[in-house]
């Protein structure tokens, strides 16, 4: 997690999906910026209450909220997040990605916040992608954010900074942090984390909900010691 | 220019506008990979013709077409090729990028393709971009190819080859390119280059007409002594 020293006059920019770990940027993003705006990105995924969901934290959290419409993303390719009829991996396949993983979106997802970043004369970007629990998306690793990083720059003759508060963090620390933010309730209670669209603790089976929960359980119980 | 020594057995995909620049790649990836493909992407210029120009080229390469509707990246940002609102820049400013600048548009378009490419097993990317003919948009430029070429790497991990046959000839080798793939005709007249929509030799007056210009009468020149 990279530091920065004190409150900055700068602005950010957040891409925010109303899920935990993004929330969780989003508030850390308000501690360490004077300007703070949330970047929604809607591109066929099944649960279009995310959207909604995210657009109500964003108004608690006062911070304006943007959604665009990127739709094309999803329809590049096959995966269980944009096509109903691909039922999702409850398990890592060994040798392969996720199909959950949707080829490129981090690409996308970034470069469209770098260029409505640029507009609005932003150079900061925020991402909630972590490392740690990689579960198998190529596209969360520190290098690939590094990488794009210089490629946004050399593309636009900007100086991006992409910062990645979760990269190193387990769930545990997830939530650790969201406490610290003061947003463990409403992380807790009104993100949406879970492949199958049920806000707050999810359905409990999919991948996401598993390592939400298991995170929650390691962070409560070292709390209440 | 990279070289490829014979003919590859693998297939490429050429990012394809219809354009000179894009053209003359099309039938050089023809030379040098048993099956090509083309994809065209819309993104809101203002010239749809361009389009179906593309398609009649495709045909006549006999080259499979997929148009992308890609209209998202149009709408990110103000710059004259989308926004009929906005006169078109005849000279590049100095200190700034010309305002037909699309910002991300290259990182955009090489995404869409390596991931429609993967799509196809195919890792093998044909564009036209060349920093000879700077005309100052950064994202032509080979240092940002070859960052991109790792961080689309990194995104999928997969490993794609960027081939850019255009990156270091300048307008008139580029002619002389389309001369050598034997089709120097068909480039002259039928590709669509202009700013203002018009194929063949154009409105005579756009950046793109004047350098296409300068660069055939130099071509033309070389050739008849």
């Amino acid at each position: 997690m990279m530091k920065t020293p004190a409150k900055s006059s700068e602005g950010a920019l957040v891409l925010f999906s109303g899920g935990q770990d993004s929330t969780t940027c989003l508030f850390w993003a308000k501690k360490h910026f004077s300007s703070v705006k949330a970047l929604c990105i809607e591109y066929g995924q099944k649960h279009s209450l995310e959207v909604e969901l995210a657009r109500k934290i964003a108004e608690e959290a006062d911070v304006p909220f943007q959604l665009l419409d990127a739709s094309v993303i999803g329809g590049l390719s096959a995966n269980s997040l944009t096509d109903p009829d691909i039922e999702m991996d409850e398990e890592k396949p060994e040798r392969s990605c996720p199909n959950t993983f949707v080829p490129g979106r981090n690409i996308f997802f970034l470069t469209f916040a770098a260029v409505i970043a640029r507009n609005h004369g932003i150079r900061n970007l925020v991402t909630g992608v972590s490392q740690t629990d990689f579960s198998g998306y190529p596209d969360c690793r520190d290098t690939f954010i590094r990488s794009l990083n210089v490629s946004l720059d050399l593309a636009m003759e900007e100086q991006f900074i992409i910062y990645t508060p979760l990269m190193w963090l387990d769930k545990k620390q997830t939530w650790e942090l969201a406490d610290r933010m003061g947003v463990f309730d409403l992380v807790k209670e009104k993100t949406l984390t879970c492949y199958n669209g049920i806000p707050g603790q999810g359905c409990m089976k999919c991948p996401a909900c598993k390592l939400r929960k298991e995170g929650l359980d390691k962070y409560l119980e070292e709390k209440s010691w």
